[in-house]
């Protein structure tokens, strides 16, 4: 031992080995596609050890992973994952939506629970390849995609609480179909005030595992109830927190302007792409710099707690003009109604579901995400 | 459809499939053994479904799970897990500590993330037979047990955020050394105040993969100052509340009498076995009604909320009399120091590292689980 630090091997895209699969499956037709239910033929794997680094990546047949039943994520929740979604335009052309804020997140997840960090370029090229072997997977059908899923879970063979020695890094893809096929349908959310979904110190504001385990049941009670999703409260004050899975945002009504607010990023709060993109496209509209077609100009963007009292208020003086979850899955999400304490808080909602603030920046959203509104979010993926 | 409800079939013990494997391999010296790396020849596995519930048990040759890629356990951590330990007294006569109080409370964290409940006295019956297979597994030295790690995860092949429709219970077994082979070592605390372990709402209460994946990082930050383990707090008061992957206990002086407090069990603290039995065996010497040789008469047990603010002062007053840990892998763990805001507190350990009130309940603790004194506590494992 000299002392001497060698440098273990990051991701190396240019080591990948292309196994191919002897049975390529059917394509179900779109209109059958449940979200996550249908994997294409093929996915990635990328092993990870303390001692040999990032080893060789692999592409090779959709298929079942061997695990140790000693294996740390079966016991202590060693997974972090990201959602990404890649689209096929009226040409052909495939591309992902803003694939560097995921790679980034991913990268903070890993630090958080102990995994190993990579080199986002190496794994967002590798998933280029992949997604390119899989075209023809990604429905035509609007608004459908390829919903992409890079996953890492700790693998080490030991029962005690480390960080892990072994380390898998998989991405799988599933096609999907629009999440609203027959138009947006306002989801009623449930107030709640007996569980958490993040608090101070915790793990909310990473994409970990850990954070959906325990939604389940807290959902179950809700749909229950006749909610459609937890509407995740803070503190004795009962700020405003996610929706569901989802960021959320509230617009109010201020004299003659709209406030588009969304709770600030203070550790308890998923750093969402598509709420960055919300918050983006409307700072831009309000400089000046880029305006969006509809959307008002009188509007405030603010990322600031709020409270349900102060919701209950807009409610009760008429400036409650919309409440929606924002996310990959869904993108956008209006809301007509949250359950609280025993009452219902009504929320305008428009003809087609949307409202004054949403529905513009949503026009935009999917039309930089399909391409038919170009923008730098928008990544082709070649061959 | 007639409307039946048709109860699906729960664990059942005796339609149990025992395949032998047929490569057994030789035990490891005793000495050599490090928690958690070393299992034994076999393992159990039952399946479920939401369609069949509970499938047929089998115990089989330990071996790797093959799970779809998709499964929720590798997304959404639906995981859970106990300890238990079996001990083989000096007759040879295999015994297990309290496992009753870890089936109910693995049904407790099942319904908490969703997964399907059993029946206790079926799955304690299986657990019985693969430690009855494996019993030449247990070390004969004195301190020396198999440790038994009950798992349930979910295993659907779907990546929605639902309760899943198909889940495996695994049991493995690891033949474990003393904690503390060469005496008690007492451990130093980091008093984490960035950090949480649980919060109202959360999952503290429940043995669930979600409350580990999270503390490694603070751990290692812990290590890097020189602590051993974390001193989880709660809220600006810093109220105390679990010690690494350990309850706690302090012993303070009051006057002429010595107080035991334990934090309550608020929904944020893990109902620990061994906590139990410590509160236990103290009640039952104050109640007169066991008492323990050594032990001061005089001894008040309170579950209690206690802030860092009391432990300073206690120690400023010449009160602070002890402070340990107690779990399934220590059993008692002595602190001897915390670090708190920059500062440390100093904790009084005996010359053997315990302490007036920790170490003859430790000894009747260990006298129980060893079989030397007889209790009801210790259930016999027979063939």
């Amino acid at each position: 031992m000299t002392g001497e630090v060698v440098a273990l091997p990051n991701i190396q895209a240019d080591r990948l080995q292309f196994i191919q699969t002897e049975k390529p499956r059917s394509h179900p037709p779109s209109k059958s596609l449940v979200f996550g239910h249908t994997f294409t033929d093929h996915m990635l794997r990328i092993p990870w050890s303390s001692l040999e680094g990032w080893g060789t990546p692999e592409i090779g047949p959709y298929g079942p992973l061997s695990l140790e039943p000693s294996c740390t994520v079966l016991h202590y929740a060693q997974t972090i994952f990201e959602g990404i979604k890649a689209y096929r335009d009226e040409h052909g052309k495939v591309t992902l939506f803003r694939p560097d804020m995921n790679m980034k997140r991913m990268n903070t997840s890993a630090a958080r629970v102990a995994l190993p960090t990579f080199d986002s370029d190496a794994l967002l090229q590798l998933i280029k390849k992949l997604i390119h072997i899989e075209r023809d997977w990604i429905p035509r059908e609007p608004g459908h995609s390829l919903y992409i899923r890079p996953t890492m879970i700790g693998t080490q063979k030991f029962i005690g609480i480390a960080p892990p020695s072994e380390a898998l890094l998989f991405v799988i893809c599933s096609p999907v179909g629009p999440y609203y096929p027959d138009g947006f349908k306002p989801i009623a959310l449930y107030g709640t005030t007996d569980y958490i979904r993040a608090a101070p110190g915790g793990t909310g504001a990473y994409k970990l595992g850990v954070n959906y385990a325990p939604a389940v049941m807290p959902q179950k009670e809700a749909a229950k109830l006749g909610y459609t999703q937890n509407l995740w409260l803070h503190g004795p004050e009962h700020y405003l927190t996610e929706v569901g899975t989802m960021n959320m945002f509230v617009v109010l009504k201020k004299g003659d302007a709209f406030e588009l607010v969304t709770p600030p990023l203070d550790g308890m709060i998923l750093p969402g792409v598509t709420r960055d993109s919300v918050l983006s496209l409307a700072r831009d509209h309000v400089a000046g710099t880029y305006k969006l077609p509809n959307l008002p100009d009188n509007l405030i963007v603010s990322e600031r707690p709020i409270t349900m009292k102060e919701v209950q208020e807009a409610e009760a003086s008429g400036n409650l003009v919309e409440l929606f979850g924002s996310g990959t899955a869904a993108i956008i999400s209006p809301v007509n109604r949250i359950g609280y304490l025993g009452k219902d808080v009504h929320i305008p909602t428009g003809e087609d579901g949307m409202g004054t603030v949403s529905r513009p920046i949503w026009t935009e959203l999917v039309g930089r995400q399909m391409g038919s509104i170009p923008s730098e979010w928008s990544v082709p993926v070649t061959a």
